[in-house]
């Protein structure tokens, strides 16, 4: 007997139309991973300087080509439209979007928030997904409940690799427990050449002790080299601020305090330092005191493990908006669903 | 700021009232555990040849006492039944049970079914939870989805620790993924002295090849010694009929024949022979295979992995069953929710 005889569920589902915003090297992913599915397809995306829409699917090749070569996809012909106010147009456009996926750098700290407000604004009604990192802009969105709710929308927050795939991992670990004591989120990244990730290289230097954005950001390149020189290559980022910590309190899991994240990023190495897990220790019904441990493969990059479970709360957000669920959820609340 | 600060959420809410059936060695953990939380708490118990109920909490240990000294929590005075139909007497009961967790062995292997059946056919309305193990019996379940629907119950089933906690991880483990190739779940197992746990070691030998449930139980303590000499005391099951392969397809995540259940049981040791892990071996989108890991502490006992997340897929159910969405969820669609 197979499932589907099982559930008697053969019912056609018409693919879910997403929109990406932001077309940088994670919106580029997320098309990538979009143009591999069924179940989802990419209609929409937009950058700084344009959008393009194609209601019965985009080319993720060929957006990713107009982005690179000519620097938006707003030149792509005949679906592409320039214009210097891209998110607005596109949501105000009467093109059907069923959810987007908010891949854009969250800068300033409040900018994801403010595409949100957008969205609450324009009366369009839908699911919404981030992969937003720090604790303070979760927060916010988190304080926009009511109003998102109130707007017919189904916002998922932190739905990344971390906060998102990790934090809900350590959400289900938390079951075999009756007190957490600490959650601890580790990632290890290798890369052969910073110089090809200079941006994001400055936003880890902003993570450690006696750096800022603003200072991490006007370093020189030699400032940057002889930093890195002093270890070899080797970031260490400790207690850096996540939203996992939030998502985890609100869960009723673990205080914020009791969550830290960290990583080490080897700069002259592809190969990565150590595998990214998460830990979470607690105390069982027993008193034993033990770890689980979740471990991404070696092999698996961010952009997988990152975009993977974006569409997947996506999904879950669609199954929760079409059941009049609206407002915010975040990673750690809900079992993202599988997007064939 | 405080997580509720933020969510601006300060209701008080009453705690879950909930039974257990079944007062073996599972529903005996459940009812520690249970013993341990504030939002739920135990009102029911029942076993063979009796049943308890107190509105206000039945303590743990006394109803582990009666059950362990004079054979049922009937015998408890003032809240104990006996009776020989003792979950017909509780269900019909006029006692308000938000939910029960069916700790009950599933032997013959259409009990539980059964059980599920005598809670559609008496009105009762609420949330129930099973840790069942087998193939076989999850379908039985699913194939009642329609009358459970209709009935105005939340049956949360596979909701142990394989299948259950395991198969959960599975399916976050699956969104890093385009394609998964394989999830191969193993659990090691020590005990000190197999005498201790005659039924069980049988129920593993049923597992073996050549070996039948009807075979294995007839075996003499001599055979079992003899069979287990050949192999240091270690019993290794391969290819284990587990219910996770139907769960993980049902929630389009893999076919069934590309999930393995196995174990490691040394009859000798306390110590588990290998930890407890799931692997799930996939594509990502940029081709490459790789494979995620969620191990599970070696301190933590069958029991914590199996009613930690049973009362934690108990909370989500009545969350479902709150919104109105009745019938049947297995553990990997929907997240447990912590129980404080």
């Amino acid at each position: 007997m197979n499932a589907k005889q099982v559930t008697g569920s053969t019912n056609f589902q018409a693919p879910v139309r997403v929109g990406v915003l932001g077309f940088g090297g994670l919106g580029q992913a997320a098309a990538r991973v979009l143009s591999l599915k069924q179940e989802m397809i990419l209609v929409a995306a937009a950058d700084k300087q344009g959008y393009a829409y194609a209601g019965d699917g985009l080319n993720a090749q060929e957006c990713i080509a107009a982005y690179q070569s000519q620097g938006s996809v707003g030149y792509l012909e005949p679906t592409g439209t320039l214009t210097n106010f891209s998110i607005q147009d596109l949501i105000e456009s009467p093109h059907h979007v069923d959810g987007y996926f908010l891949a854009l750098p969250n800068l300033p700290n409040n900018f994801i928030a403010s595409v949100a407000q957008q969205f609450i604004e324009s009366g369009w009604r839908g699911v919404l997904v981030d992969a937003i990192k720090r604790t303070s802009a979760v927060e916010q969105l988190l304080g926009m409940k009511e109003e998102l709710q109130a707007a017919g929308i189904t916002y998922m927050t932190g739905c990344g690799a971390t906060p998102g795939l990790l934090t809900a991992a350590a959400a289900l670990a938390a079951q075999s427990y009756t007190e957490i004591h600490r959650v601890e989120i580790t990632f290890g990244v290798g890369i052969a050449n910073w110089e090809a990730y200079r941006a994001t290289i400055r936003e880890d230097i902003a993570h450690m002790p006696g750096f800022t954005v603003e200072t991490a950001r006007a370093m020189t390149d030699a400032q940057v080299e002889a930093l890195l020189d002093k270890t070899h290559g080797v970031l260490t980022l400790e207690n850096m601020e996540h939203a996992d910590d939030v998502m985890l309190e609100l869960a009723g899991i673990v205080d914020r305090d009791r969550v830290t994240v960290g990583g080490v990023v080897d700069t002259r190495n592809p190969k990565k330092p150590l595998s990214t897990n998460v830990k979470i220790t607690g105390r069982t019904f027993e008193g034993k005191i033990s770890t689980h441990t979740f471990t991404l493969g070696d092999e698996t990059s961010m952009a997988a493990n990152v975009c993977g479970p974006a569409f997947g709360y996506l999904k879950a957000g669609q199954q929760l908006h079409q059941r009049g669920m609206y407002g915010i959820f975040t990673a750690a609340e809900i079992m993202p669903q599988f997007v064939r």
